[in-house]
């Protein structure tokens, strides 16, 4: 199935930004987009990326640079082939097993929920079905599905629910990850430390 | 399946403390165990409350009371009966389907992992498995589990991931709850509000 990654190049991850220097961020970034990516091919899906900017790093599959908002660029994509899944950059504990479960699931909109009311993985089988993720998306999507008649089955899944945006959120990269971004945060001496019997990320 | 479900009625979910008073911190953690009893019960599940002191309410299941560590009460339990679970009573977002794949993981060991490297639910068949919930307690009954030759599963899913016990987790109970837990929230004041696209909990 066609997979769309949206992803920002250029400052991604901003709420990282007191844990890791810009350059660092976007090389993080940038590893969690590659892992997100081989996790997609395994599942037998094939990912786009839809970009905010040119990607100054060569990534492994095709790039479509869009600098508008998140939903306008989606639902035009959208506009071009269905089904299609969307599938976020940041879901740096994404597994080909867990893209698989939203790729099964066969309801005409597939919702993976977000911590926070996100929408983190989505797939489209409905013509008129349109995303937003301003807000509260998780119940945005479930609302506009309905409007449009569409039938919707949410997908329970851990890995697909937590984006890496803020520091506690490395804590569960460097638990639950055994690829690329995990490996990277441990190269940049990021480790897990027990401190009065609850886990925290400290960096040698 | 005798599913344990510890539960500290004194001092319940203590991060919660900047919202909620001491009271209101009872009544929201007797309001989330009812939802997580029920669940377990429509999963086909046997609850039984493992208590750190008597408790003020009743509930809807026997309470054996523990006041030693968690890890020791649960310890001592899982030597009396096997297979037993284990079942968190701050996970608001359980639902049926979500401990019935719980149930059904047919592993020695079954672990649903919780944010931050915890352990929010497990399945244990092994009689030389032993629970310990201190520190990267997901990472130690993995290697537990290998330890004494058990067989391990894990169980993918957002709504045992998350356990209530901060302020930010209150949305996920208002977005994604729709039960006891969520209607004390509700009942109390708090909802989503979107301030600058993002969703935040706020009080009336």
């Amino acid at each position: 199935m066609r997979t769309l990654v949206p992803f920002d190049p250029t400052n991604p991850n901003t709420r990282l930004s007191s844990l890791l220097s810009d350059d660092e961020r976007r090389a993080f970034a940038a590893s969690m987009l590659a892992d997100v990516l081989d996790a997609i091919r395994r599942a037998g899906g094939t990912p786009t990326v839809l970009a905010t900017a040119p990607l100054e790093a060569d990534v492994d599959a095709p790039v479509a640079v869009d600098d508008r908002s998140l939903s306008v660029a989606v639902n035009d994509a959208l506009a071009d082939e269905l089904p299609t899944a969307v599938v976020m950059a940041d879901l740096a504990l994404a597994t080909p097993e867990a893209i698989q479960r939203l790729y099964d699931a066969d309801a005409d909109v597939v919702v993976a929920p977000g911590r926070g009311g996100g929408t983190n993985a989505l797939v489209v089988r409905h013509p008129e079905f349109g995303v937003d993720y301003h807000g509260t998306s998780f119940l945005d999507h479930l609302a506009a599905a309905d409007a449009v008649g569409a039938s919707v089955e949410t997908v329970d899944s851990f890995r697909l629910a937590v984006d890496v945006d803020e520091p506690a959120d490395l804590l569960d990269v460097l638990v639950h990850g055994n690829r690329g971004a995990a490996g990277w945060l441990r190269d940049a001496g990021f480790r897990v430390a027990v401190v009065d019997g609850t886990p925290e990320v400290v960096r040698d």
